[in-house]
């Protein structure tokens, strides 16, 4: 399929160009809004184009670096290349791309780690500064100029508002028949004139299949043809089984007991392995007409939708396995009618997630015993990927999983430790954990006896001595509501860092 | 003015007895939920007569405890003496008599710190087991049988409902004209029939000034005749009034940046000596027709809807000191117009803080230098009141605020920390520090240069370059993207456990 079919709209025909020559018209120094979200609807030509600038200019001896927000995370083509290329100054709000991260932890990026749900209305409040040029993946322009978005909306409504100039990448690789798939919400606004956002549904839709983008700020075309990063996982481990099986038999029971009603509620899934093992589980669990809310749809979920244990799933974004995007093209017909891709502010929105009472299932690093999450920080220092949006969803769900397996790095850490070496959830938000040992309820349940239920049930067996004595001792010692013994609370994180080793 | 004149349903007046007679219906280990916001609405003979009770079942040698659930903290006739008596198995959501704290955090009562707006529906989706009986305060009792709220309305409309049996305390003391005055919304519902709440300015009116209660669940009537606890703040200090002013500085400012609407947000202000300061400020401040929308109206907020600049102002609960109480009270024609009272799940719901536009401002503990909050652990173990409502407008509110002096306890502790001891808030759900040594604004900030403008800006001089020093320190070792020595991160606080003093 040619630009000129994708391209409807003749005015921005005449403004194709280059990546090379599209990216000159992106000065050094200013803040540029791009899309994509999870390895999905990134601009594929122009962070490439701008990395090549940019190295050119450091040659010369001047400087060049812009700042980029996106949705969330995007892959080596961008981040990757804008990072090694030394032109990225600051980076919000989530990255996954290795080379990103390392320049981050060198101190050379400065990376703001942001709510997901917050990101699009800090910018519009001008809270992060003036936008000067968004960065768009776009499937085709309709024949009156509104953008057919792409397998992300992420951001993308709110940059091309605020940005003073918009560049289209227009990538004629994901299919045409996406066209009408995506749900765009016209109707937020900026304090003190919001209105209730009127969905009831995780599947209502409530917005129109397009973009809007004045004409007038589109400076240029840039064609693509390129397939998305393949997020690809690997296949459920024992761990990542024995996980999904606890959290549906949590489920099942919840619904036995009546604290989950019947219909079930929709599901929200963080990004990974075992996330995607706990989709894989609900492939055979006891639940129908499931509905999906969340930010991304990957492999498992498609596979409910396929299956038809899953009826409609709502996200910002795809992100799919190389396999599993080949079958999600060939029945795109299918799909079109199950998937609705919404904004981030929408997708994420705390109204929503609790008036849909979401349940919500994330990743972390590690909890502490008394139930606070570690989501993003790597010994409390280095930057993993970032909050994302497992706090939209956990401080907002109706019920909310944390799931890491018990231990990390080939039994040397343990992700259940004494005190988190960062928080990004407190003991408030927090209401299940789970790791391949068990499960450990927390709801009802104060401080101490939570700890208690975590060592048992949580921890793994080469470290539930090490921590039963840390609260042995803890409780022997100060204010008995959160026992610690402060000097020796994060010496297993000091320890793993001084010999490579948490165990004692 | 006498119980019948309060009493218009002639089958509860049938049902009045003592409160030792109601006490003896309240069996050991059960859950109760009682009424009570920020010292005021609690019940004033139920909880002295029940801690009577248990005091002889003890004496008896059985066991007597109950589990109480309020709206948040009450007052020493209530926590207070069923702490005395040791009758407090578990106590949520909040609490900040200093008997009760002291039984917490010796261990012998389960506290459970909860977000404000989640008691209620966690209450409701039976994640915290039945309630067997609730103990609520009101005013009177309408001819058909309809509760008149009383200074606080907190969770008493959820308590009500799913109470077994009720024991209604009727105050013959707080004014009778407060009848009207309360706005009681029966719109919500369990996931998945949750439907948007249709409130888009803070003096909006959407429910029923009454609370319904099932005339058959009645078991008693208890007249009482007292006030509220005295809620008596000092007069503003030097550092406060310092505090103040930098935030209405601030706010000034952001108006005329434009990244503020110039009608003004409505405020939120948490509870305390610095915000009745800035609410003191906003009297001789820049700003008109302001509105409040918070949980609690203090004394300082009564003053700007006395003065005029406050129009109108939505709580949950009207927490006075004996002098303003008396201005209400006089003159409550005048405030009965100008003042909403709410259920705590709407006064904090996250749907309307975010959807109004919130400009929080709620006090802290101690904050670390990268902005995470700690707001309810003394030296990380020692519980002081509870989280309250500080995360329900901290996360969802247009502009957030935490305020403290910059050290406490004589100079003894600095409130900037290298690491928070505890972490109730997290550096993503902070904007603005304030001190009396300054203002540190992080939106869009990273880590280290958010450090920099906190060590800067709000660290007293006695502990700046011990701060200072820190942070250089750690920025030569490891990942710099949060740096942290894991091992001296929590030494301040440790010092201050062994020497009673946090300076080196």
């Amino acid at each position: 399929m040619s630009l000129a079919d994708r391209v409807r709209f003749p005015e921005f025909l005449s403004r194709t160009m280059t990546a090379e020559q599209a990216a000159a018209l992106i000065p050094h120094g200013v803040n540029v809004g791009m899309s994509g979200f999870t390895g999905a609807g990134y601009p594929k030509a122009l962070p490439q184009a701008i990395a090549q600038h940019a190295k050119s200019e450091h040659a010369a001896g001047r400087p060049y670096k812009i700042n980029v927000w996106t949705g969330a995370s995007t892959a080596a083509e961008m981040d990757g290349a804008l990072a090694e290329a030394g032109a990225l100054g600051q980076r919000l709000p989530f990255n996954t791309d290795p080379t990103c991260r390392a320049r981050i932890n060198a101190g050379e990026i400065d990376f703001i780690d942001m709510h997901l749900s917050h990101v699009a209305q800090h910018a519009w409040f001008g809270f992060l500064g003036p936008m000067s040029v968004a960065v768009v993946e776009v499937l085709g322009v309709t024949e009156d100029g509104r953008l057919i978005p792409s397998t992300a909306v992420g951001n993308n409504k709110t940059w091309l508002e605020i940005a003073d100039k918009v560049i289209l990448e227009v990538n004629t690789k994901p299919p045409a028949k996406m066209e009408g798939m995506h749900d765009i919400y016209y109707g937020t606004a900026i304090p003190p004139r919001r209105v209730p956002i009127a969905l009831t549904h995780a599947d209502d839709r409530i917005g129109e299949p397009y973009l809007r983008v004045d004409p007038a700020k589109v400076v240029a075309v840039v064609e693509t043809h390129k397939g998305d990063r393949d997020n690809v996982f690997a296949q459920p481990d024992a761990n990542s089984n024995l996980i999904a099986a606890s959290i549906i038999d949590f489920l099942a029971h919840e619904m036995k007991m009546g604290r989950l009603p019947k219909e079930m509620l929709p599901i929200q899934s963080g990004v990974g392995n075992v996330a995607n093992a706990v989709l894989a589980g609900l492939l055979t669990g006891p639940f129908e007409n499931l509905l999906g809310f969340t930010e991304v749809l990957q492999d498992g979920m498609l596979d409910l939708l396929r299956a038809g244990k899953m009826s409609r799933a709502s996200a910002t974004s795809i992100s799919l396995s190389g396999s599993a995007y080949r079958d999600f093209e060939e029945n795109i017909d299918f799909y079109r009618e199950r998937i609705i891709l919404r904004p981030q502010e929408i997708s994420n929105h705390p109204e929503l997630v609790r008036r849909l009472g979401v349940i919500a299932m994330n990743s972390m690093i590690e909890a502490d015993i008394y139930g606070n999450i570690n989501s993003t920080h790597v010994m409390g220092t280095g930057m993993m990927n970032g909050i994302g949006g497992s706090g939209d969803f956990a401080r907002n769900g109706y019920l909310s999983f944390f799931v890491t397996p018990s231990v990390a790095k080939g039994g040397k850490i343990s992700c259940i430790v004494p005190m988190c070496s960062h928080v990004d959830h407190t003991e408030h938000d927090t209401q299940i954990i789970v790791t391949e040992q068990g499960l450990a309820d927390l709801r009802g349940l104060s401080p101490r006896k939570r700890a208690q239920v975590i060592i048992d049930r949580c921890a793994h067996p080469d470290f539930r001595p090490q921590l039963q004595d840390y609260f042995d001792r803890a409780q022997r010692q100060g204010a008995l509501h959160t026992p610690h013994i402060l000097g020796e609370a994060l010496s297993w994180h000091q320890r793993f860092v001084e010999t490579g080793d948490m165990r004692a």
